[in-house]
This record gives C-alpha cells, sequence and structure tokens, in this order.
C-alpha cells in the first residue's frame, strides 16, 4: 500500500527493490516520527490549519502510539511502505479522517529529515555517556597503575621508560578530542528542518520557529533549500564523529593484541574473555580486542562511503539518499557494544609486574643518563655522542631511578587537568535543554 | 649531514628514500619551527636549561631568521636533513656552541608536533577567512537575485518553484556547518604537544604551561603518550574539516555545471571564464568550475587516505607519519585557491530572466494549487488526487503567484538570521588571542 | 555450545559480541562447507586416516545434508556457532563417532579459507551471467536505435552528434573490460587453500593436489602461509572486481537521470517503472535508477572498506577477517539485482523521435562543417577560425547530414566485434570444469 | 599561448588555475604522444589526407623530437600550454605549415587518451619487471632459509611452527596473484582509443585498425563513446593494479618492523640501512621498511581517490579528469622504488639462529602432539582435550622433530611450482608485440 500510487499497480519487483531494507531501517526511527508530528500538528492549529478538537484527538493518538513504540508493540505492517504511512494509518483506523490532516504542510522530504535528525541527536547523545563511561574507567586505571612502568616504543623499537599509567590516561585523553569533534556534529544535527517540504518550502503559512523549540533544537536549518541538501552531509558528519572514537578504540585494541603476545607479554585477561583454538589448545586468543579493532576500522570506513554514495549529485533530494542508513544506522549500536567491550577488558586487565627488570629493556634509560650529563654540564650532543659509544662498547649503565615531574609526565599524569577538559566538553552538550523539550512534547 | 650519523655513512639510495619530499614539506614549517623554538629557549632559560646571555643571543639570531623566512630569504642547503637541522645550523654558524643547547629537552618528535600544530593552526585561520569572504558574495547575491524565480527538483525531475535566492543563500548556509566542523578540528589543534619528547616526556625539568602561553595555545595536549598519538589524528581531522568545505563547493560546482549546460541554460559567464575547445569552434566550457569540483572531490579522498595509511599502527612514533604531509600540506593552497575561483565565478554570473515562463515548468506549480484548495477547505489526499487528474488530462492551470512566507523560503529568505549564525561561529575562534601571542614572541 | 570451550563458559556478553552477525552470514556459505568436507574425507581415505567404511558413511550423510541445504531445510540451530559446528552437530548425531573424524588435518582456518573460495567463485559466475545477459540487450538496443541520434556532450555542454546506437553499445562495451578485470580475480579466488590448517601446515601426510582436482580448482595456494594471506586480500579483489560493474551500471544510472530530466526530455518509462511524489501529482521519479546508482557507489566503495579492515595487520590469522563477510556477501545479490533491474528498465524504455531537430542542438554540427572545409583544402586551423566566427556572428549553417564510417562511430557501430571481445572474455572462464568437478564430488 | 584562444586573453588567474601542474604531469608524456603522432600520420597519409612528401617531413621531425626526448633535451617552453602543443608548436617551426596537419582527424581528447593508454602500457610492463626481481629474490631467500624456523602467530597469539623458507615464500606467491589481477588492468590498458576524436568520433574516413597495428595495441576501444568513457575508469584499474602490490609490501614491511622489535627479534639489517635517533643513542630503527609501509598503504587509497573523483559524472568528457594524473603518474615510481628498496633490504637481511628454542616457543608443538596422537588412534577431539590439560597442569612435553611433507609446508616448500604459476603470468602479457611495433614505428 502506497499512499502515491494513484490507484496504479507498480511491479512487485521494482516494490521490491526500492522498498529493499527501508522498512527494516525505518523501524529505528519510529518514536521520532512520531516527536516530530506531535510538532507539527501543535503547529498546524497555531496557524489555523487545524481545529483545537483535531489536534487534541490527534494528540492522545500519537502519544498512545509513542508508548506503543517505548513499549515494544509497535509493527510495520505487511505492505505499508514505511514508518512514516503506518502512523498515519493506524491514526486513520483510529480516529478517521482527522489522521490525514497531520501531512499538511509537510513532505515527506522534510518529514524523514527530521526524523533523521531527531535520531541522530538521540544516538549521538547514547554515545556520548558511553565514551565518558570509558573515559572515567581509563582515568581510574592509570591512577591505579601509574606505578607500573613498561617500554615506550618508537618505531616499534624500544626508546624510553613508558607507564601503564601514561598508556590508559593517553586513551582517556584522546576521547575528550574525540567528543569534541562529535559536538561539532552534534551542533550540525541539532538544527530544525521541519517546514522545508520538499526542498523548496511551502504556500502555507507554518511557523517554523515553533516547531524548533517543541522539538529542543538550537535553530533552524533556515534556507529551505539547505535543508534539503543537509541530507547526506548530516549523515557524513555524524559517521565522521563515530570514527574518531572508532579510531580511539581500534587503536588500542591493536596496543592490546600486542601486549598480549607473548613476546610482550605486559597484559593479560582471564579466560571467560579470551577465546580457544579448533585445533591449538593452548591458545588463548584475544577475540574480542580483534573484533573491536575490525568493527571499529569499519567504522572508519563509513565516512568514505557517504562521501563516495553523496558526491556529484546535484542540489536537491534523490532517491540514493535512502541506501545512506543502512550503515549508519546499525553503526551507533556497533560502537556502543565497542564501547561496553572496551570497558569490560579494561576492568579484567591483568597487569605485569616489573616489565622492566628483563635486561632486554635496559636502553630504556639511555636517555635519562644523557640528560643527567646535561644537567651536570655536558653538552648535549657530546653527552649523546658518549652515552652512543658507550652502548656500542657495551659499557652502558642503566640509571633506572626515573624522575619525570613536567606535565603529562609519568611522575605528573595531569589527571585532573584532563578530566576538567572532558568536563569542559560536556558543557557543551544541550542535552538537558533537549529532555525538557522532549519531555513536555510526549507527555 | 644527519646529526644522528654518528660518523657512519647511509648508503645514499637509502638516504634518498628516506629523505624523499620532506625537505620540500618542511618549506611549509620554516617559521613556525622558528616560533616553536623561541618558546622552547625562553623556557629553557626559566628552568636553569639556558643562560640569561644565551638565551638573549639566541632570541636575537631566531628572530632574525623569522625575518629571513618572511623575507623568502631562507633556503635549506642542499645536504641539510629538513628544516630542524637548517635552522640550528644556522645558529651555530652565527652564535657557536650555544646554537646547539636549542635541543635541550626537545626531541626530533616533539618538536615536529608543534610545528605541525602552528601551521595547521594558521592555516585553518586563511581557510575561515577565505570562507567568510564567499559566505559573504553568496549571502550578496541571494539577495540580490531573490525575485530570481528557478525550476526546484527532487529526482532530478522538476519539482516546485526555487529562486536564485535560494540558491545563493542556501550555499552560504551551507557554510556556516562547515566551519562548525572545522572548529571542533581547530579545537583539537589549538593544544600544545611540545615537552612530549620522543613521546614518553623528559626527566628535564620542563615548563610546558609556560611555552602553552607563549604560543597562544588553549591549552596542552597534557598526556604525553597522547601528544605523540595526536600525529596522524589531527591530520585527519583538520583533513576533514577541509574535505567540508571541499564538498559544498563541489556541489555548488555541479549545479553551476548544471545550469550552464544548454538544455538548462540557467546562468552563463563571461568568455573569459569560460574554455574553449580544440576541434569545436562553438564551445564555452565550464572548466573553471569542473577543476573546482575536481579539486574539491580529490579534498574528500583525503580523510580517507590519511586514515589508510594510520589505522593498525600500534602506539607510538613510526616514520610513516612522515608521508601524510604530501597531500595534506598542498591542500590549503588547493582548497583557498577553490574558494578564490567560487568567488570570482559568482561575482560575474549572469542569471537568465524568467526563466519559468517556458511551458516546460508549468507542473512546478502544482503543489501551490493543491496547497491552496487545501487552504480552502479540500482534505489534502483529495486535494492532490484531483490535481493529478487534471495534470493527466492535460487540464492543468498553474498559478504562478507565489506566496511563500514561512522562514527560509522564497519569500522570507532569512539572510540575516544565517548571518548571525555565522557571526556565532566565528566568534568561537580565538584568533585574536594567538594573534597577540605570536606576535610577542617574535617581535 | 562451542567445541573449543573446554567446560568452561564464556560469558553470554562476549559470547554474543564475538558472534555477532556471523551465523547469519554462515548461511551463504552452506552447500560450499559441505563441498569441502567431501574433498577434504575422500583425502583422508585416500591417506589411511579414514577407514573405506567410515568414509561411505560420511559421504551419505553430507550428500544428504547438502541436499537438505539445497532443498531449503537446513537450519543452524539456537546455542550452535557456525555452519561448521551445524555440519558436524548433524553428522554425529546421525552417524556417531565417525562424525568427529572429518576434523583430522583440517583447522577452521582452512575450512573457511576453502568455503570462503567455493562460494566467491560460485557468486562470481552467476555474476557473469547476469552481466552477459545485460550486455546481450544493450547490443539489441544498440542496433534497434542506431539511427536515433542524440546529442553528445562534452564539458556537460552540447558539443557533437551521437546516438542512442552508440550510447548502448558503450555500455556493453564497458561491460566487457569490467569481466576482463573480474576475471583476474576469479583466477585468484580460483585456487586450494585446503589443507594450509591454521595457516602453517599440517603433520598429516595430506594429499592437497588431490582436494584442488575434486573441487575443480585450477591449482592451489601452495605456500600455506600465503594460503591463509589470502584472506583479506581475495575478498578485496573480488569487491573490486564487483565495483567495476558497479561503476559501469552507476554511471548509466546518472546518464538515464539526466536523459529523464524535462530539460532533456531524451528518454521515458512506463509509469510501473517510475514513482510519485507524497506531495507532487505530477511528478514521475527515475527511483530505480537512483536506487541502482546508489547501490552501486556502496558497491564502490567496498574495496576500500576492506582495505581499512585489512591494512597494517602481521601476516597469520586475525579474528578482524570474520566482519568482511558482512558488507561482501550481501553485495552480490545487490550487485544480481541491479543488474536485472538495468534490464527491465532498458526492455521498456522509450527513446525520443528526431531530438536533434530542436534549433538549439545546431552548433553539435559545426565540427562536421570544419571537416568538410578541411577535406575540400582548407587548412584545419583556418577552418576552426572561420567556423567559430561564423558562430559568433550568427552564420553557421549545419550540415545535418552525418557520415562517420570509421570503425566504432555513428555510422559503424561494430556491434559484432564487441560481442567477439566478449565471448573471448567468456572462454576465459573454466566454468564447465569446475561443473562437472562439483557435479562428480556431490553426485 | 593556447591554440583555442580565439584572440581572447583568458584571465591570468584563471589560466594559473585551470593550468594547475598539468605541464609537469604532461612531461611523463612526451615520448607517447610522439608515438601515437606517428602512427596517426602514418594513418593520414594511407587515407589520402596528407601528402607522401609531407608524411616523410613529419616523420623524419617527429623521430628527431623522439630522440630529443629520450636524451633529456625537450622541454615545455614557457607559455606554452601542453605538451601536445609543445610537439605541434615544435613541428611548426621546423617545417612549417605541414606541422598544423597532424591535427586533422584527431580531438585533444583521443590525444591524450592514446597517450595515456600507452604511458600506461609502459610503465606497468617497468612494474612487471621489478615485482618479477623482487619474486626472484624472494624465492632465493625462500630456499637459503628453508631451515630456519620461527613461531608462527594467530591471532597474535603462539601458535605453530613456521619457517624463513615459508615467510619469504609466502610474499612471492603473493606476487603471482598480484600480477594476475595487474595482468586484467594491463588488458584493459592494451585497446586503441585513437580515432575516437572528442568521444563522438569524427567525419573523416580514419583507419582505426591501422592505427591500432602501429602501436602495437592488443585490439580497439571500439565504440567512439566508450573509448572516452575509458578515461578515469582505466587509472582505476591501474590504481587498484598497483595497490595489490602494494599491499603485498606494506604486508611484509609490518612484519618485518614487527620481528625487528627487539621482543621478536628474528631479523635484523646492518647499520647502514637503519636510522638513528636525534635523542636516543641506542636506536636502530627501520625507518625504511615504514616508508615502504607509508608509501604503499598511500597507494592502497590511490583507486578509492580516483572513484571519488570520477563518480557520478554522466559520459562524456569532463575537465576533472585532468587532475586524476597528480597522484597516478607519481606513483609508478614510487612502487618501484619500494620494490627495489625492499630488495636492498631482503637481500641484507640478517636471519636469527635457533629462535625455536626459546623456552616461551614449546607450545607451539602443540598441534604436533595432538596429531602424532591422533595418528596413533586417539580421536582427534580426545588428543585435543588431553594436550589442553597436559598444558594447564604444566606436564606438555614438546616434541620439536617437524615432519610436514604436504605440498607448501614447511618441508616442501613447492617454490618451483610458485616459478611455474609466475612463469605462466608473463606468458600472458604481450611485451615482445608491443617492443615490435613501437621499434618499428620509432626507427
Amino acid at each position: 500500500m502506497k499512499i502515491w500510487q494513484k490507484d496504479k499497480t507498480a511491479l512487485a519487483e521494482v516494490e521490491q527493490f526500492t522498498v529493499g531494507r527501508d522498512r527494516e531501517m525505518d523501524e529505528y526511527l519510529a518514536p521520532f516520527d512520531v516527536q516530530g508530528s506531535l510538532a507539527h500538528i501543535a503547529m498546524l492549529e497555531s496557524i489555523g490549519l487545524l481545529s483545537k478538537e483535531d489536534l487534541a484527538v490527534l494528540q492522545k493518538e500519537l502519544k498512545q502510539i509513542y508508548a506503543e513504540i517505548a513499549a515494544g508493540n509497535f509493527v510495520l505492517e505487511d505492505g505499508v511502505e514505511d514508518i512514516h504511512s503506518q502512523v498515519e494509518l493506524l491514526l486513520t483506523r483510529r480516529v478517521g479522517e482527522s489522521g490525514k490532516k497531520i501531512h499538511s504542510g509537510r513532505s515527506r522530504n522534510d518529514q524523514v529529515l527530521v526524523d533523521l535528525k531527531l535520531f541522530l541527536r538521540h544516538e549521538l547523545e547514547t554515545i556520548v555517556h558511553e565514551t565518558k563511561s570509558l573515559f572515567d574507567l581509563l582515568q581510574t586505571q592509570s591512577e591505579k597503575y601509574k606505578q607500573h612502568l613498561m617500554p615506550g616504543y618508537t618505531h616499534l623499537q624500544i626508546a624510553m621508560p613508558s607507564s601503564f599509567g601514561l598508556w590508559f590516561g593517553a586513551y582517556a585523553e584522546s576521547l575528550t578530542d574525540d567528543l569534541t569533534m562529535l559536538q561539532g556534529a552534534y551542533k550540525v544535527v541539532n538544527k530544525n528542518p521541519l517546514g522545508s517540504a520538499a526542498g523548496y518550502g511551502s504556500s502555507f503559512p507554518l511557523n517554523r520557529t515553533m516547531t524548533t523549540k517543541l522539538l529542543g533544537f538550537d535553530t533552524l536549518n533556515f534556507n529551505v533549500v539547505y535543508a534539503q541538501m543537509g541530507r547526506g552531509k548530516t549523515e557524513k558528519l555524524v559517521a565522521f564523529a563515530l570514527a574518531g572514537i572508532a579510531a580511539t578504540l581500534s587503536k588500542m585494541a591493536m596496543d592490546a593484541c600486542l601486549f598480549m603476545n607473548q613476546n610482550f607479554g605486559f597484559i593479560g585477561f582471564p579466560d571467560e574473555l579470551t577465546t580457544g583454538s579448533s585445533i591449538m589448545p593452548h591458545k588463548k586468543n584475544p577475540d574480542v580486542w580483534e573484533l573491536i579493532r575490525s568493527h571499529c576500522n569499519k567504522l572508519q570506513a563509513l565516512p568514505n562511503e557517504i562521501a563516495m554514495m553523496t558526491v556529484n549529485l546535484p542540489s536537491g533530494y534523490h532517491r540514493d539518499l535512502q541506501l545512506l542508513k543502512e550503515n549508519l544506522f546499525p553503526a551507533f549500536t556497533t560502537l556502543r557494544n565497542c564501547l561496553q567491550m572496551s570497558r569490560l577488558m579494561l576492568e579484567n586487565i591483568r597487569i605485569k609486574e616489573d616489565i622492566l627488570k628483563d635486561e632486554k629493556y635496559q636502553y630504556l634509560f639511555s636517555v635519562e643518563v644523557v640528560n643527567r650529563l646535561v644537567l651536570e654540564g655536558t653538552p648535549f650532543r657530546e653527552a649523546y655522542k658518549q652515552v652512543g659509544l658507550d652502548i656500542e662498547k657495551g659499557n652502558f649503565k642503566p640509571d633506572t631511578d626515573i624522575h619525570h615531574t613536567h606535565e603529562g609526565s609519568i611522575g605528573n599524569l595531569n589527571n585532573e587537568a584532563v578530566k576538567a577538559l572532558m568536563d569542559d566538553v560536556l558543557k557543551g552538550f544541550p542535552f538537558e535543554q533537549v529532555h525538557q523539550a522532549i519531555a513536555a512534547l510526549v507527555k
């Protein structure tokens, strides 16, 4: 059943091809479609396109549908093209003709646009919370293991002393920058496209400022042509924001796989969190880390996929945009899972004691010796040369007593300052204002 | 001449392969390397690693070199590996042994890191200014041509009336969102990595907060392991910020090529801004727009290239990172050129009058007629059906009198509100603070 | 139930995360897993690791399972980790202890490797057949419409006369090159990795040449370390081969959308193959072409995704590889659908008559006039200048009588020669040999 | 000086923007442009568009220019737009009016197309030869080190015994598959687009079959619209072929960096082939391998860049295509350098003796023990369980005597068979036929 079909039957295979996986994708949008409709009808009433009575009836039923969705009792019926048609169908069944009136002054295009914005805004918020949880854990572990030294590598060669305090703390700090970029994407998302109709506006005297407030948006996508142009662009920004966090997790997973490798042997995990082999009885494999890495690297390819699907399309809506949902919508769940599994793993990590006592790590301390000579007055280049010759001749004596005191170093992790950075970023998200608006709308 | 070579000669071909195009890339960094060194030595003096006299001598010479760079009189001499060595060499030539002292408490790694940050910060600022200029022009043209109607397309099919006011205005508004994302990248860039040494900090009692202030950074990359981890990550964020503006220009260029096509024929440009053909004497080709599009699409592939080159590298420095410069550094010039050429074209654009009078555009007005029926009391679905049947039977009469009044529509472009959005974004850049810090450093 | 679990229970969430969508993906592999097992056990018997009796029992049951899969009666039971475990479970249920013997001399790694190769080989073949069908239709339409002239564009500007004969024929020829690349991928696929165990071979005296013949492979992946290295690499090559065909379809779809646009108006399709709009009753949108384009552009991003997920992984198996299935496996169905929908559309295409009679296309013929002057003795540069001046002054008189006779031109399409190219490519696929081997194995 | 400029002066900045780096890129094409012109004029004479005398004069001068290019004496003069104009200019200077006649029956479009094909064909051949040299070295080293065991890893965990014979041999075999894909690209390249003019053919009675033979092409791009459509497509295929070899080198480089890491310590290189650190006197860094990896990963992003720049462009030439040269042309040199540096490194590699004697590798042999139990009659699953329990209890006794005999295993590397595969691929390249044709043309 397609509302636009004008009594002609499209070929079934065309129907199947054009609908594709869109019904499945639409289920992600259900609650947000109702939110958008609630704001839209309140506005319609305010400009005289809906009677007070119709508004009351429609609000009651839409809130009922919203509750059904929240309770998991909403289904896209067979033969119903999309979520928007399903909501409209339920309304018409329950309240009769008035149900059809919610489509006035709105096109499918701006309806989808606002659904997407509301959905993305909501999903980004859950990602922020999960990211914050991982951040907190990383900071906790950084403090807990700040005395646990480990080798620091450059070029994958043993370089200088590092510590698990630094290692955990680095990934915590990385997440603050990731959320800074995500906040940029959130700001672009948090603007109202409703009222742009099919991308060229409407002759109805819509009050777009009113729906903006009702839906808790920061401001409008003003220009209606730009509102439509945001489709594809917004998805790409959001995908890039996810990819930033994913890149941090992927690198951490790579480190974890390397450090679990027996040649390093720095960290371990309980058997329950590792996996065996079908032919090698001694194996304890880091499958969880490998899958975090793989999921996250796939996420890193997502912005490029969206760019490839949207590049060189002239302005105005194209059906191509429909398929952007397929890899983006599940990406939020994927990233949330990766954030949660990272926490599970890091909570249960075991750190090897006294790693640096192994003789192969003695050269880690060569810079310390060079620096001590400098502090004692030897010019740097000469101190460097002297230690280099000692190493070549086998005369090098490490000074394993480390005193790093500057900001962000082994002995002065600055985790508090990093936490302040994170708090500052978090303050930039208007979550409370959004929650209040939505609560008022659906209560 | 490599400082680290300990009297052994690397094979010439290895030398050539490892240096590659790095000397060429380093020239971009020259002034920023001097800025970094000026901050570093002031700090070294403050912690007693440099005498007041040495500081004075070094400052004088570094400022002299800075002036030479600004005047275009700085060259990377044959056989000198990189910009950092060249600066050090000049210093040593001019002031003797003190010249070598600027390397204390610093590694090549954090020196490059800070140079990069300073360079990227500077380049992002110039992009912001160029973007603002294009934004202003787009808004001017939007106002100028707000009465010039054009067809709006969806699915590349004639859909509803649009206008050049909307078209220009849409791209202006697009740039505000692009700068919002760019601001995220700028914030990540504007943090100080200096003092992280080779990624594991230093046993010298460095004062990283002091260099942060001297260089006008917002704050520090605190954790030294994270400071190093920012390499590659920062470049990717910056590339994505550039790609956002590029995507806007590319779409505008695609529109322009389409609208110049004789089947559309909406816009034209003076002969001086179009190009001919070697075999077709009638051709006036939109080469400038095509090259803007192509450059900008190449820019859109850049974040993916950087991801591909850095993914799955464990933490710690790898030489791989050197090659990130090669496509990123020239990207700023490319994007600036594209912004400037877009302005040149748009300043000289010619808009066809009375486009919509052509009969083939009459159906554009069908939604207007549907909406009028709705405002007169017909339910939407029925009005839609009735107009559809009129169209099929050839009875459709367009109502070409358009009254769109809502926010962002043909009759109410809201360019002022969009300008306020842009001003708000611009206020978020701390350019003034940065300029003051750098001016104080090099004066 | 995991075979490797050594009586310990993994946490349910870890289980869910690690299994992910793999069970769903594994259903694609079911028949090929049985094929691989049939070859493996025949070989095991030949080297004395399985008795003749066990072989007979196992073959009977595996063929039974194969028939059940073909009939759609095979299900992955709840709690069974993967397809391989399911097959083994069924065997053990039905024949007891002997069922377990099929795992000797094989690791899960090479089992998956050979399943993948057999699956990819099969899917590539179906793509070849579908591509050939589209090729045939394109050639038919090229011949049918060889007299239908259309404008040829360069820079999207009207350039020279073209024809629908050329247009259809061009896409046919494009597919021959696409299949040439696909054949390269097919050759890489059609090599036997079975016997490489976990990527380091086996102490069992396996006869890998025997399984190679039984499974109809061209040859072996000899080196066992390379056999494992083929994972990820093979998927990338196959994805690129699909992307090649997809690029051809995408470009054709872009042309179709443009030519359907009313400003061009060269082609049309029956209402049943176009789609309407929810607010614009006059719309007939090319949704099918837009979705072909979008699906195909997504396919073009797939090789990059695979590269991103595999780059910088050291040699040896990593669990990361599991996730490559998720976008690759459905890609075959997607591309097949796109090939079929392209055929449906092109079979029903309507071509406008006498397009070039429209006055705006007169300059198309300027090159013809230049060339006639050249043939009459005027030097090219002068003829070009003269015609250019005529056009500027409005004196240009087109000569619309076109005689292009050279190979591949409007008047001499060379479709037969292109068909010969295609036949030549098709001869390079050893489909018959493969079918015979598989038929013998499962009969 | 632009030939098409019709006495009007384009603005200098437009000129600069549109020419961009194209003059630099054109220098790669110089000899191939002359080859194409030599074939073209011989054909023009054969169809009566050039006199025998003019042909003789033009051939003489073109061969002279060809020799000058080969000798490095050819320069693109200031103010000359491109290589094609430069060649024409030289001809006109030296032989007067006849020089202008070479442009008859040819457009800049098909001239560039054929130049590109000839250039790509030539460059692909040099890559094949360099790849073959590396292949030979890898096979030599595989034989030399076939007794040198090393740990084999899965999931980066110690898994089973491997050997340097396997390791070198795997990368050799990888190159055979890479050249199979490259051969697909070569076949697509080796077809003649000359005579397609601006993509719509010509009214001149060109003999395209003749130029096909003269230039040593396999066959024609028949359809003239397809000939033009090959631009962008061909570059993408070639880039993917390069990326295949690059992926092999990148993985090898990753392995090398890991194996050089002191925690592994399997391999080493002479000091001359490693690099030091500016602050750590003990460092010997694998910069050469890291740069090979980085260059090769950048190459792996190239096909995606080309796709991004060409996707969604309708058929017909667009100026966008010009910029494809900028990253593709230098890619051949980059890949050749990486192939040569890989050889330099591998020729000088030092392999550690008796790696597996280290206690931490004892579990490598657990599969051997399981398999021995199986061969002695224990069912696999029970043998697996028993060895697993032994390992857990610390009772495991490795059996370090390895007898792997099957195809491609430690004890039976099958390097000869792999060499036969490679020889078979090499036979598929028609290099000899190409050399003869070109030699006849320019002699």
